[in-house]
């Protein structure tokens, strides 16, 4: 006999708005209030799971559709999530609209849409169902095969302070030049130990950039170094930067926009390529593979739909020899434990995977992750392994109801500094 | 707090013999007994989860070492079993030993070997897993998206009675001609309700099987039908086939051997190629797909490595727009339950499933599947859903015991009737 699946009993979405630095990027710069959403389920048994997404206007209407149609489903359902989100938002997969740059993911479609809405819901299903069987996240994924999870330090050009008023305020100064870059690494090797680095390109001239790689690989010889600039540059540009930073990089991310430029800098440079835009959904995977686009793919739960679609996403990369690092947006927690889980049970993770975390310093879990020797311990407590702090919901959800701010929009963000600024056509340089 | 997490502390194989009718192939005939290893494991907690895979003497060399080195091991710990088996059994990566028409699954590897012999393992934890959680099977891989699995019914031509004494015998008389194919149909369209039929070729004359299948579309109209020489053809004896069944399969399955014959006879005649011999292991998709020598793969959880393996071929599959039908060896209950469970939980599954099921009267559950209108209902109960019948398992090991058949060998079980017979080389014809 069998007794009925655990059910889930309520859905919830909350909007909040987290605090970011002045970050700079190829499009503008990170507002000083960032939208995400949290989500929380709770099953007939009493127990509850969290996960966390975009924090959008789109992204929240399809979480709320999605949230309403889940009291009464079998919590363990989480392959029917997909459909159901199409469904309950009434949206239609599409052929996508044009690229958008301000995404920084190349076309926009309902499918990526919903794929990150649904990694939520997937997220917190697992993490209820984790608490529910006293059973970590990873477990309920075929187990950890490795017990810390490497991360990367995000190295971005700063400004010291917002250029607006009442915005939050932290004590990193700015970063504008190659001395600013190697201070800031310096802080984020020393406070976490981090092994390799990540710079956020596509803000100055590609020479500027050039120096600040140059001058990280003589300040830390031994740390694989990473430069991304978004698409920003051309590929003769994108051609021309590999030759200068020849094996300083242990890849270049997204140098230029599109399959077939990035296939071509790779042909003519020989630099692995990687990417979290020109290969963000299941359906860009042939061509790009085919044209030998992309070396190196940056998996992000939030963008495939999920724990268990990153393990797929990782299986196909390991069938066609392509290698495996993880994309992070600004992020949460929340979401910072599902990275951890996930990247601890699959095998082809060859490189350290992103975070941001380092720069939101505000969370919504009661004890927020520290890298140690820039990684995380993959722990074995029930689902995510963390706790909500529901005080600290409810005041970044007062934030989002206050200041109404609904959407990212790094251009606008830029115009308060610089009236003249507009969104930059890709590439820049 | 974490509990420790539930740890295996037994794990048995047993070898097992079951009897098989006369069932023809291109190599010869199944023999009167055919091996099969059931695995057990024991939780801890007392639980206990059963698998099944092949009995074959390499086999159960690796599934021993394998259960040697369990115990003391969490049961959540899938993601290591691959690794594990190569370490315990002491085998290397290899690039294959040659084309292998007896194992009917292209080259022989360890990769191969060890997958199929993981997939009983993993069956099983997944088994004990759900009797601890009192969660079934298709729950702890995302949740059925169907409540009944299709299977299509698999005839093949045979003799009435294996030609040797001692042997198991049945009442189905033999199919050596289209009545006796369209006769063996009806009655498993009668018994069973089966909705689409398979026929093992590579038998007789192309001819001859071309006149069956002709007889079976007769006698069926609206059941979709396939057939299956296992690499029996020539290219061109292949095309002639497809021209002479035009529109009267619903796929040609391994009408020849090897990638680039397979993409030959598809790009000749537009007839959707499927394959449980050229693409059989991830390693042999890249080349396969790119080109286009395979439109459908027939997977198969021992073939693949489990369940989650099995996904993930799905996954990449979807991907690459191939489709996905499954792929039945001779088999027991377990693996049937197993085999439902995960088609319950693939989206793009498109074809009713193989399984031999019907022919192997005996089993190692206490309640045998029964096919209702072609299909099995999945069910809810923990686990896979089905018990071991041990006084069952310990007859059949006597046998394998007493008996000392320790291989299949179709070519040895045909010389045993035509002592001119030897292994043919493929293609016949």
């Amino acid at each position: 006999m069998s007794r009925p699946l655990p059910k889930i009993v309520r859905a919830t979405v909350t909007p909040i708005l987290i605090g970011d630095p002045p970050l700079l990027n190829v499009l503008g710069v990170h507002q000083p209030y960032t939208p995400r959403a949290i989500v929380e389920l709770e099953t007939d048994a009493g127990a509850t799971g969290i996960g966390e997404t975009y924090g959008d206007s789109e992204y929240l209407e399809v979480a709320n559709a999605l949230a309403a149609a889940l009291p009464g489903r079998p919590l363990t359902a989480l392959n029917g999530l997909h459909d159901l989100a199409y469904q309950s938002a009434a949206l239609t997969t599409d052929t996508g609209k044009e690229f958008d740059p301000a995404g920084l993911r190349g076309r926009r479609t309902n499918e990526k849409l919903v794929r990150s809405v649904v990694s939520a819901f997937e997220v917190a299903s697992l993490d209820a169902l984790g608490r529910t069987l006293d059973l970590p996240v990873h477990a309920l994924l075929g187990g950890k095969i490795r017990d810390r999870v490497e991360y990367s330090g995000y190295l971005f050009y700063r400004w010291a302070e917002h250029p607006v008023p009442d915005a939050p305020t932290d004590d990193w100064g700015d970063a504008l030049d190659p001395e600013g870059v190697v201070r800031q690494a310096r802080r984020f090797a020393d406070d976490y130990g981090f092994r390799s680095f990540k710079l956020k390109g596509g803000v100055f001239d590609p020479d500027q950039e050039i120096e600040a790689i140059k001058a990280l690989a003589k300040a830390f010889p031994d740390h694989p170094l990473r430069l991304d600039p978004n698409g920003g540059w051309s590929v003769e540009t994108s051609v021309r930067v590999a030759g200068e930073l020849h094996g300083l990089l242990e890849y270049m991310e997204d140098p230029t926009t599109g399959i077939d430029g990035m296939a071509e800098v790779h042909r003519r440079t020989g630099a692995l390529m990687a990417t979290n835009m020109c290969v963000t959904t299941f359906a860009e995977i042939p061509e790009a593979f085919a044209k030998r686009a992309v070396q190196v793919v940056l998996s992000d739960h939030h963008y495939w739909g999920g724990l268990t679609a990153t393990r797929e996403l990782a299986a196909i990369c390991r069938t066609h020899g392509v290698s495996l690092s993880m994309h992070s947006n600004t992020h949460l927690g929340i979401s910072l434990a599902a990275m951890t889980h996930v990247a601890s049970v699959v095998p082809n993770l060859e490189y350290a995977c992103d975070s941001h975390r380092p720069w939101q310093t505000e969370d919504v879990i009661t004890e927020s992750h520290r890298f140690v020797d820039g990684a995380l311990t993959v722990g074995d407590e029930p689902g995510l392994g963390v706790e909500l702090d529901r005080d600290a919901l409810a005041a970044l959800h007062e934030r989002w109801v206050r200041l109404g701010v609904r959407d990212r929009d790094d251009v606008a963000a830029m115009v308060k500094a610089d009236p003249t600024w507009t969104q930059p056509a890709l590439p820049r340089w």
